[in-house]
């Protein structure tokens, strides 16, 4: 398996020699069997290993779980960073699976910062891609949530690496069993754990009923897709770049003439960057919105408005203005 | 219901007045539908039909189905084409349904050229469009899978439009119902026919418990991937163009150094149209495929060969030669 994994950082150029890396840890199967792969990677690659534990405080095990993690870690000789919050108490109401995510990712970052690490490894494995995937698509999405994660991306500043994307979750378990390596059980994956453990029991063996090799074909179109958004969107950033013209904190005007002759799938992506650049995310914002948008402006007359979640869009001369509506 | 598919093909521009219309008809409900739907529509919009019926002689019902659609094609006073083949003859040993589908768009393509029409409405629903969308990420597939199919298209110089696409077929069978309208039953889906009812009356009801609106989530999905994948097509082509650097019937040469530029999604393009174009299709050729041929070009010696089902490819100084071997 160590094999197949050097496979897989070697084909995403994930990793070069004397590299210093931050290494994301929860406790669960999958991140610990990612700390003993590195630690014995140490010697050969002469790396600078650090390890980043967030505690979220959603569960009576946390506490455990953080002194199990640091533990660990002080028998591999790995130095070992870990912090907590209360994710409750900074929950926004909309999901606690993002806010402990943004809390856990505004760590990484923190500690990435204060270590001079500019790499984080996380420990997300085949399986958990194409659960990701299927989950994406059950909830309705384009392009952008196909991609599931990626191999390797790029965070605030940080590259963010996943060696483990192309290892079963199987595989995992059983090197943890055959060395005798103890791990925390799988943190509760929140609000996602009902739908999570449905497409793991009930959608994923029905589908492998009718393909059994349904796994590779979601890990495919999982990597494709991403390779897909990832030219759409740079080039819908350069688009969006050349036909912004006039803003503010709180608006932003576009090139009318030059939106009508963008092909759908820039149109949608440069509205989205816009959205986005305005009111820091697109959250609330669907397909009909983009498309309201879109008649605004073929069809009403100057002067025109729609009213979205949070901002107004008016048809001005030549200009398209996104106004934030949050002070 | 009318008044929605009005605004279907209003959104996609999918109808002018005084246009010459082919209809591809089955004889099954959904055709039989928009063979009555269209009839209705001959004259606000002065149109002028024309109904095309493929005898695939694949079953017993085959000739009572085409005398079928010719009287109700008399009844409805709209000029019927038939004509057929015997598919089996024809099967060339990879899938019947493909066959019979490009023997079936050749005999549209013939009677759009005899009539001197330049557009065929077909009558796919929401429901295939879901289906499809489905079938095609269990069988594994990218982007350009997704699409499924799209409301409007282009097929070898004629307008491909399907002005049912937001129409459910319950919808279609109540209003068969109410006006009594008689029609023949669906014809097998042959060696989808399986695959096809698993979809139907397994996954669909198990997607639906875990998000009841999946089916506009997949509808959407489909529809949002057309657009992604025309323009990453459109792109690559012209790549494709700027790139090719040499070719004879049987070889195509393309830059090196142009290709090593391209990012990821589009490199994997340039070489599926390459390939199209050596071998008139990709079947065969998948991702693992394309991989090899990114392997030669960044780490291989000059000289070095990719063998691949029916054509070579070689890395010549600048150049990277495709060639057939199929004499």
């Amino acid at each position: 398996m160590q094999e197949k994994i050097l496979q897989t950082i070697d084909a995403y150029g994930m990793l070069e020699k004397k590299e210093k890396l931050l290494l994301g840890i929860s406790g669960g199967p999958d991140s610990i069997f990612l700390l003993y792969f590195f630690a014995g990677l140490v010697k050969e690659y002469k790396l600078r290993l650090v390890c980043a534990h967030f505690n979220h405080h959603l569960r009576d095990e946390a506490d455990e779980e953080e002194r199990f993690v640091r533990k660990t870690c002080a028998q591999l000789d790995i130095k070992c960073i870990s912090a907590g919050k209360d994710v409750k108490s900074f929950f926004d109401g909309d999901s606690l699976e993002q806010t402990a995510r943004n809390l856990r990712y505004d760590f990484f970052l923190n500690c990435a910062r204060s270590e001079k690490i500019k790499k984080l490894a996380l420990a997300h494995h085949k399986d958990d891609l194409v659960e990701t995937v299927l989950m994406r698509i059950i909830r309705g999405t384009g392009l952008r949530g196909l991609r599931g994660f990626l191999p390797k991306s790029r965070y605030r500043g940080l590259t963010v690496i996943r060696p483990l994307v192309e290892i079963r979750k199987s595989e995992i378990l059983s090197w943890l069993k055959a060395k005798e390596v103890s791990y925390c059980l799988d943190q509760s994956n929140l609000d996602e754990k009902f739908l999570r453990n449905k497409i793991r029991h009930k959608l994923i063996p029905l589908l492998e009923e009718m393909n059994p090799n349904i796994s590779n074909g979601l890990f495919n179109l999982g990597i494709s897709a991403g390779q897909d958004y990832e030219f759409i969107y740079a080039y819908s950033q350069k688009e969006f770049a050349a036909l912004r013209n006039r803003s503010s904190r709180n608006q932003i005007g576009l090139d009318i003439e030059g939106l009508k002759k963008l092909s759908p799938a820039i149109f949608n992506n440069v509205i989205r960057i816009a959205i986005e650049e305005l009111k820091g995310n697109t959250r609330k914002i669907d397909n009909r919105h983009i498309d309201e948008i879109r008649k605004l402006i073929l069809y009403r007359p100057l002067g025109s408005l729609v009213d979205l979640p949070d901002f107004l869009v008016k048809k001005e001369d030549n200009m398209l203005i996104l106004q934030s509506c949050v002070v």
